[in-house]
């Protein structure tokens, strides 16, 4: 984590220069019923299935530094999770694509953690039938959030496995379309916070690692890069995080990974949009590996949010 | 089905003559955020953990000719979901009531659906912490939904028992805590419109049948009602079927129920608040014994709903 201090400096500068701004949208926006509405005001319908069946897919890209990451990928995925479910896009993909970036523009936020969300819609009046709804597009662009704060990262994090919750199985709610049936996750982090640690990873039941609430888990061992290869959500950081690892000449393992492992690994991480690669220095409460970040957790960090500058992967959104 | 004619000729005597109800709330009531609605303008915030997580838990009691069936039977199943979850119950159990008691005489209606859901509400600013929040009520009424319709149920209906989804497991989400993480149960509903079918049950993975989309299954066999045991949600309907048999002389399988066994039943029926008991005729496309609605069903069908004027069972609501 070379990087770390220019990173964070820049960072905090952006956030002291957005804390001036004034005007409806400066907290964050939201796009509801094909309106722009200041986020806090946001609202969704009692009725929709998304709120009464949790019938919904979402992604969430980020905008870092005033430039979307990757941002075709996350609609890619966005894509193939409403096929997976038969929800019809609500509006076509240039579309989508123009409404975040003038919700990002309306809150000239710089950094910024930004939410899709697709939901099945309304039943028609008598009919309890999910194949004849109109579906319902939400969006929010809210400040970019840390799912482990950045200055936590140079020190790592407190994770568990698991005892009392595994993870939904892939033959009853897919993973790999993003969903917020988080009930697992919900006993996750409750189990995790009883037990003086902050993260939870979740067993599949067999032996085997799935994710955690909300991001992918990595765990390195003489230098190789191992994560769950199913029954987890396909993570456009967990791609980046492989990407780089390739090219840094490090091994990739994308497969069963058993949870047994995990306490003989060199090093863990966990990855997600919304906090980038964060160290996990402590697991069951015993250290990982050397209970300090490790060279390879160090390397990937410095590389992924160099990346977050690169014009083929981003986006940079005119605030003007 | 001996009281079906006049059961229905009643019920749809009282439909008619709400029809003729004006107002805002003839079509629906709904309490959010401390206030009486229209049901139909009725939101939710976007930052509600119940929607951004189906953080939430809920329950359905129902009003029949004018009286709450079972209520408190509902209220304790509620009261043990909430406390399962960890979330604090955001009135108390009398102020419930009344508020339930009040939406219904607001609406008018005789017949009416009642859901209460009770949500983890909203991080407080800057920290993802589930046990810091303000627990949030919503609740709504609406007049009584069938999840077979009334007209269907002397003939019944068709279900198919899922072959591509698979209950979520208690390991993952408890079922006995009624919620809203309907992924499995959504998947389900497609095959088996899919299938021309109209009513998914879906199998617990290891052999055994669960439940299906907000109903019990139950299946008769040589005057046995059977029906799972655990993995399921613990109905309140459910609850009222296996005292009715009781009392009636048939034997109560409380337990496993094998999926292989279904097809072999004698009788099947769903059981729900919403809908009652439902003869189920046809699986998989086959006829389910000899095809028609039989009599153990019938019996219970007809005790179910003279219970709904049982003084002991039920809770009058003063309209006036």
């Amino acid at each position: 984590m070379q990087t770390y201090s220019t990173m964070r400096t820049a960072y905090e500068a952006r956030m002291a220069a957005h804390a001036d701004r004034q005007g409806p949208f400066a907290g964050g926006c939201a796009w509801v019923r094909g309106q722009y509405v200041p986020a806090e005001e946001a609202q969704v319908p009692l009725f929709d299935l998304g709120f009464l069946r949790s019938d919904l897919t979402y992604d969430v890209p980020a905008v870092w530094d005033g430039r979307f990451f990757r941002l075709e990928d996350h609609l890619d995925r966005l894509e193939r999770s409403m096929a997976k479910l038969r929800l019809a896009p609500p509006v076509d993909r240039d579309t989508l694509r123009a409404i975040l970036i003038e919700a990002v523009r309306k809150t000239g936020l710089r950094d910024a953690y930004v939410d899709i969300i697709v939901t099945r819609g309304r039943f028609r009046p008598g009919v309890r039938d999910p194949r004849n709804t109109e579906t319902a597009l939400y969006a929010f662009v809210i400040p970019y959030v840390w799912v482990m704060p950045l200055a936590q990262q140079p020190v790592g994090g407190s994770a568990v496995v698991t005892r009392d919750v595994r993870r939904i199985p892939t033959g009853a709610v897919d993973p790999t379309v993003k969903n917020l049936q988080w009930g697992d996750f919900t006993r996750g982090i409750f189990e995790a916070l009883d037990r003086g640690a902050n993260w939870p990873f979740l067993p599949d039941g067999n032996g085997n690692l799935t994710e955690g609430i909300g991001y992918n888990i990595v765990m390195v061992k003489d230098r190789t890069v191992m994560t769950p290869g199913r029954g987890v959500l396909e993570g456009v950081t967990r791609k980046t995080v492989m990407e780089i690892a390739t090219a840094q000449g490090l091994g990739v393992h994308l497969g069963d990974v058993p949870v047994g492992g995990l306490y003989d690994a060199d090093e863990i991480f966990m990855c997600t949009t919304a906090g980038g690669i964060m160290p996990i220095t402590t697991l069951d409460g015993e250290p990982v590996g050397g209970g300090q970040v490790g060279p390879v957790t160090s390397a990937i960090w410095d590389r992924y949010w160099a990346l977050h500058a690169d014009p083929v992967l981003t986006l940079a959104v005119n605030y003007d």
